[in-house]
Parts: C-alpha cells; structure tokens; sequence
C-alpha cells in the first residue's frame, strides 16, 4: 500500500498513552529541531502516495496510510461516510480535559501535469537548491542527515497543499508524547479527501455527524503565510457567489450593415448595464452594497499591521492604480466584490464577422463578507437591473416577450459558500496568540479575513464553532501547479507552531 | 471543360454584327418570355462549374466559359491580370455611341458544405416547388419545357450570387440581337472571380487598366430586392472600418478572492468606456460622431417610399425596440454606425474561473456613409477615449507603461471601404428610372443607400464615375449559405429589366 520512502531514518514510534497534562514550558526549538527528520520522513512517506481527488482509487491508500498513522499513535480513528468518498475522523481524549479542539486538514491534491514538472515523478520527493543562476537543483536527500538550510525545498504534490501542515502536526505530536506531554483539551481530526473538488460532502456531513465534530474552536490547518513569510493566522474567508447575466438583442446574429443601428446591441446594453454598478474606482454604486460594514479606527488599525509592500503588489500585479474600495489592500478585503470574471458577446480575433450579436453575457464574482448576506446583495442588483429598465428572465426568452419588452436580461444565480470570520479578541484569538507569541518571541501576523473563498465555510457554518486558520507554508509553493514545494524553513517552523499549540494551556 | 447541363434546348448563338441603333420599342415581357429556356440553359450551364474563390483551380473552368460565352457573341474579351486571379473585361463597340456603360458581375461563390445542402450536389442545379406542407420538393428540370410557375426555383450555389444575373445579362444580350437591336451607348463587362474573398485586387486594377474601364457610368449587377421583392435599385452603399479596443488589467489574470476590489478589471473599465459611446436609446454621443448628415425632407420623403413593415422586421428580428439613430429604418441606414461585433474577457459558461482578467477586448465596426470620413471618426473617438482618461497605445504595454498609465488600452484601426452614394437625380438615376417604369409600369423601390459595404467600393471611388447597383434576385435566395436559390420569376424579371437597360436609350 505504500510507497518505500527515499531514505529510511531510524523510526520513532512512541507508542504510550500518556495523561499527563502540560505542566513545565518545553523549549520548543530544541524539540522540533530533535524532530525534523521524523518529521522529513513522514512527509516524504505521505507525499509519495499521489492523491488526484478526481481518482477514488488514488485516495483509497491515502485514507489507509492516515487510519494507520493515527492508530499507531493510539488515536480512537473512524470513517465518516459521505455520498462520495469517506470522511476520516479521529479523536483523542484527555482525562479532565474541559476543552475540545478540532483540526482540519486535507490530504488530497489538484491533479498533476508530470511534463511540466522539473522532476520524473511529482510523487517522488525531490529535495531541490538554488544554484548560482536562480535554477533549482537537485541534491540528495541523505544530505538532510548532515546538513541543513532552511531554503532548501522538497518538492512533490501537496508538499505544501496539504500534506506538509499534517505531516508537522503527527511529527509535533509525536515530540510532545516523547516529551510524556499532552495538551490540556480533547483534540479532534477531521480529514478531507475531497478539498481540491471543492469539499461537496462537508456541510451535509456536520448534520450526520454533529456530536462526533462537536468542538469548542476549530483550527483549519492550510494555507500559506502572508507574502513576507512570517508567521500568520487567518481569522476568516470571504465567501462567494455569483450570477450570469444574459442581455439579449436580436434572435439570431445579424448583418451589421443591414441592422446596425437598428437592432439594440446586446454588448452595448450589457457595458451600460455593466457601467451603471461600479464607478470610476471600482467602487459599487448600487444603494445599500456595503451596508453593515464600518470599519473602525481600531480595526484599520489592526489591518494596517498587515506588513503589505503595496508598491511591490502593484509592480507584481503589472497595474498603475488599484480600485479604491478600500484605503489599503487589506481593507479593500473586507468589503464585498463585484468582479467580472468573464463577458463574451460575438466573436473577437480571428474568429471576427461583422454582426450585431444575439447575446451578450457576464460572469460575475461576489465575494462575500460575514455583512453581506447574499440573498440581500442578489435583492440589491435585481432592483438595480430593474431600475435600468430590464425585463428579468429566468429563461431565454419567447418570441411573445421579445416583442413585448423592450430590454430582456437574464438572471442566474447561484452562492457557493458563505462568508466566515472570528474576532481577534475571541477565545482561540486570544490563545493562538499566546502560543505564537511562545513560539517566535512576536505576535503573528493577523489577516482579519483571507480574500479567497474556503471549501469549507459550510462546514464551519454548519458546525458553528469559531475557527481560524494557522497557515505555515511558505507562499511561493506553487499549489495546484508544477512544482508545487515546501520551504525547509517553513516545514520547522511549521512543527514548531503544532508543538506550541498543542502544549498551549487552554 | 464545361459540365454538360442537365437538359439541352435548341441552342439560340446569333452571331452577327449590328450596328442598329435602338429605334422601336419593343414588347420586353414579349421578348423575354421567347427568351426565359435559353436563359435557363445559360444559368444552368454556368452554375454547373464549381467556384470556391478560395480554389483557383476551381475559378479556372468559369473564366474560359465566360471568355467563349462573351467570344462568341463578338465581343472583345482579355484577362486584365492582376496580383492573383485574373479579372476578365470584355467590350463591344457601338459605331457613333457617346456614352459608355460598365457592367460589373462576379462569376465567385462562397464555400460549399455538402452535407447541409437538401440536394446531392450544390453545383448540379435542381427545379423545386414548395409542396403543401411548406418544404422544398424537388421536380424535373424538363417539366420548364412545358409549365412555369414564378415561385419555383432553381437550387444551386451562385444560382442568386451573382452568376443569375451574369446569365440574365446574356439572356438579353441574345435577345436583343435576335431583335436586331443594339444599346446605343458601348458596353463595358467587367468579371470578379475574387469577390467573395473581398476582392483584394479590384482597386489596384483601376490605376493599372484606367483607360480601358473608362467609362460614364457602372451598373454593378448584383444583390437582392427589397424584401417586398418589388424592383428596386440602390444608389450606393456603406463603407466599413474596424477597430479593436483591448483594455489592460493585471499583467496576468489574477483569483478574484486575493485581488477583487483591488485590480482593477479591464471588463468593468471597458464597459464604462463602450457605455460612453452611446446614448441608451444607441445614438453615439462622442461630439461630432453624425456631422455632415442633415436628411432634409425630400430626403426623407423619398427614403419613407421604400415599403418597409418596420413591425415585421421588428418581429423578424425578435426585438422589442429599436435604436433611435434615425427615424425610421431607412434613416438609420443613412448614418455611420458605430457596433460592438464581439467583446471577450476572461472566460464564460464552462470555462468560468474566479479570476480578475487580464484584458478586455471590444472588436468595432463602423459602416460609413460618404459625409464620415473613416479618419475622422476614428480622430473623434480616440478624442473621446483619451478624455475617459485612458493612455492609447498601438501595442501591449511594457512593464514600465503598465507602472506610468493608470489606463490603458491598445487601439487597432483599420478602413476596408469607403462608402459611396450617387444622387437619385444623377445621369443613371434618371435613365434607369425611365428604364424600370417601361419595365414595371412604375417607379423602381429606390434605396439611398445600403446598409452592407461591397468590395467594390474602392474601384468605384478610384474610377470616380457614379455607379447604382442593379438588384434583382430574391432578398431569400439563402446566398452564402446552404441552398441558394433563385426564384424563377425573379429570374425571368431580371433578363426583363437587363433587356430594359440595352435597349434604353442613353
């Protein structure tokens, strides 16, 4: 069922049940630093077993080596069963523990292209330097043994996306139990072998399995660091929705000699639609889109923390001036978008012909903040359609409303994930905080809310439970590429932050 | 060479040499029923030869059988070469004739697919009636020999565009012979094998051949009826000029959830900068766009004879209202037009990604009447997008410009043809009226100008003589696409107004 690991290193598998609680500090960088090749090993076993969530049968020894892995450990493991692919829970109880923390992690991974990869086989970890050149090279991985340099990188699918962060978490474990540790609450594990297809089965399982999730905090165990890569918590995810919007002009595609200026262009009336949300900075116009949200001095404050280069951002991005939604890139996310991640009308370039187009359409992105509920948003722009005089369909139109109403739009609707956000002052803020603070001297950076969506903000509504998320890789992995990696550096620190939240007295 | 037509009639080849001037009236309905078989065999016969313009090899066959077919009535016949495929002129010398008369046809047809042709062969041409229940059955070629009915018709590519009115010319060419008649104006015939790939050569052909396509007038023979399928005549036609608009976003397309509300998007900027061009009722707003039009009210009265049933149309079209640019639908042909044809950012329907694009493009064509000059417009409209406070460059953006310009945008200009428009009251307007009413008994349906642009625009503004294109096939006839036909009694009506044109005196 597995793969052979490239080296094998002596194999610590503590097996004790321990009850002691967590009662004298521990210096965490000794341990982790005891435990880094325990740690290398488990992620080099992990990542060799490719894990393409579109493919069950690839899945189905990852699922095997995690029940394994956890069992060994003395975890109480179980199957959860979806309408897909299982669930994997575990849970380890505490005597007297008051408390109950559950983690999430995801072991499956984007399907790769091997021909664009640097390496014969994106399931074999490769550990790779810069060279002189700014080229990555490979080098052997029984270097690890004698040297080390924490810009080194092992590079392999879900490296870093995300079976690096559970491959730091059972090496952290393991530490603290040879320490004779445990943490002062339960700790609950849920694992998902579906995130990469968007976690279908998540909420729907919180219902099923409502006692066995239950849990005072939720701490998500994905993501990278904020771009200068220190340390980084995430308090939230904005949600999303989004619409298709259909304009409609003539039924067929017409001669633009014979009807232009004639038959209303469907393309003009989409951009004056279009046009009439947003103003010259990008900000919504429509009454009522930002309602609720006021950010306050303290809040900015806080945002402003956020060490954003945005000169570097811009220069990256390749823009001369940025929407002004809010003062800062970290304000602009707390703030509901209205993006147009799409328009096509007729045909461009080469496919080009001289026509009035039938059709005009816009894809449109809202993402959603914990103030913005979506169906009021939705309410908000119909009215607004309405109000520019549009007929709104849910259907392509007939021929009797063709004629009868001047402007036909159609609408399509439709929201993927709501918005989610913890305060910073709540209770697994205030604890994370002190667990970063004992592990890197500082407090780590807080995003308030992360710009993209989560698969899993279902499930954290569902289960309704504060949840942050502890990111740890380095941001450059490339995810869901080639030659997704793991920074050496980010993979320590990465067990130093499981090591401190676990002993963190709760 | 020739294909061998589907039936033989006695084959009438007068070949004598008048030099009778027009002195007697002549019964045309007369003349043209005794002539309607022989005219079937020439059409049939001619459109027999396949003639993708794409396929010289195909253009070969008809240019040697418009040769012999010219050749054999006497007339001077040479290939005027051009960079491609030759054109072919042909003369005849009328003793004592002040004036001189240029016909223009093209022999060409567009591309041919088979399999969505309800017939075996697009080139074996094939009689069909509409049965009871509406659809087209087809019936014996031989049952001409015998009955008629205007409203069958003859099935086969080019049947309408434009080797029927080629062939009707030859019909009343014979005709009028057999009579003993001859114009009493030369007569210039001027052959297009290259028009339905846009005749790249005709204009150049002017400079290199002036003197020998001199003339005081062209006919150009080609194009439909009005939809009232009454006799009509147009007086010029359309230009056209393109321009492709692409707006700059991000360097690259960036996920809507890190970068929404931040980067700008190139689609809502487009859409602000399309909606700026129009009023909402699609009269362009940019100032200056419609100077030099001033319809005065003969004008308008003439242009209100034309009997369009704007609530058919409208119906046709399936539209609700209509742009507001002119009055009435013959109005609105009288001003440049100014259409989005195609517009793309991103990704639509399947393909949708959650992203800011990284451009939006709008592909522009303005059809031009002869008071917009293209250079102009297009002066005007850039004014306009440089005050939206956009940076126009004429390639993609460097680093450096994406740094510099807050907006920018890529502008693509490009003029095919001009427009031109001769005056009802002109020398050819006022003798082919007089032509038609013997003809018809009344007035043809006379259009100032056509929506379309012709490819031969540019050798009518180079020849500098006032040109009207004689239509005369059915606005039906499917040209272009599968099942082109012609209706037999727009066939038969068309050797009658070519009768009518030879034998008017000029």
């Amino acid at each position: 069922m597995k793969k052979i690991p490239l080296f094998i290193f002596f194999n610590l598998f503590i097996k004790v049940t321990l009850t002691a609680q967590i009662n004298t500090p521990i210096d965490l960088d000794a341990v982790t630093d005891a435990h880094f090749l325990n740690g290398i090993q488990i992620l080099n076993e992990l990542i060799s077993i490719p894990n393409d969530s579109n493919d069950p049968a690839q899945l189905v020894p990852n699922i095997e080596w995690c029940e394994d892995n956890l069992e060994n450990r003395g975890w109480d493991v179980k199957r959860l069963e979806t309408k897909s692919f299982p669930l994997l829970f575990a849970e380890k109880s505490v005597p007297n523990a008051e408390k109950t923390v559950l983690f999430y992690f995801h072991i499956d991974g984007q399907p790769v292209d091997k021909k664009r990869w640097n390496q014969p086989d994106p399931f074999q970890p490769t550990l790779k330097k810069r060279n002189e050149t700014g080229q990555w090279e490979t080098i052997p991985m029984e270097l690890l043994k004698t040297d080390y340099d924490p810009n080194w990188r092992i590079f392999a699918r879900s490296s870093s996306d995300d079976k690096g962060p559970f491959a730091m978490f059972l090496t952290a474990w393991d530490a603290m139990i040879e320490r004779k540790l445990m943490p002062n609450y339960n700790v609950k594990v849920i694992l998902d072998f579906e995130e990469e297809i968007g976690s279908p089965n998540l909420g729907d399982a919180v219902s099923k399995y409502k006692d066995v999730l239950a849990a005072d905090m939720m701490l998500i165990m994905d993501g990278p660091r904020h771009l200068s890569n220190e340390p980084t918590l995430t308090f939230g995810a904005r949600g999303i929705s989004q619409i298709t919007l259909t304009v409609f002009g003539p039924r067929a595609a017409q001669h633009s000699g014979h009807y232009g200026n004639y038959a209303p262009n469907p393309a003009f009336r989409l951009s004056k639609l279009l046009a009439s949300m947003k103003d010259e900075e990008g900000r919504v116009i429509i009454p009522g889109f930002y309602d609720g949200i006021n950010l306050t001095d303290k809040e900015k404050e806080i945002l402003s923390r956020v060490p954003d280069d945005e000169n570097e951002i811009k220069k990256n991005l390749g823009i001369g001036s940025t929407d002004k939604v809010g003062n800062t890139y970290q304000e602009s996310l707390q703030y509901p978008s209205l993006n147009i991640r799409g328009m096509s009308s007729g045909w461009i370039g080469d496919e080009v012909r001289t026509i009035v187009p039938a059709d005009a359409i816009a894809e449109i992105d809202i993402r959603l903040v914990p103030e913005s509920d979506p169906e009021r948003l939705f309410g908000l722009i119909r009215n607004h359609i309405s109000n520019q005089g549009f007929h709104i369909l849910d259907h392509n139109p007939t021929d009797e409303e063709r004629v009868k109403y001047p402007k036909l739009i159609k609408w399509e609707g439709s929201i993927s994930y709501q918005a989610f956000r913890t305060p910073f002052d709540s209770e697994p803020g205030i604890w994370l905080n002190k667990a970063f603070v004992r592990a890197f001297g500082k407090e780590p950076i807080k995003n308030r809310i992360s710009g993209g969506s989560l698969p899993i903000a279902p499930f954290v509504d569902a289960l309704n439970v504060p949840a942050v998320t502890v990111v740890t890789v380095n941001s450059d992995n490339n995810q869901h590429g080639p030659n997704e990696n793991i920074r050496l550096g980010n993979f320590k620190e990465g067990i130093k932050t499981a090591l401190a939240i676990l002993t963190e007295k709760l």
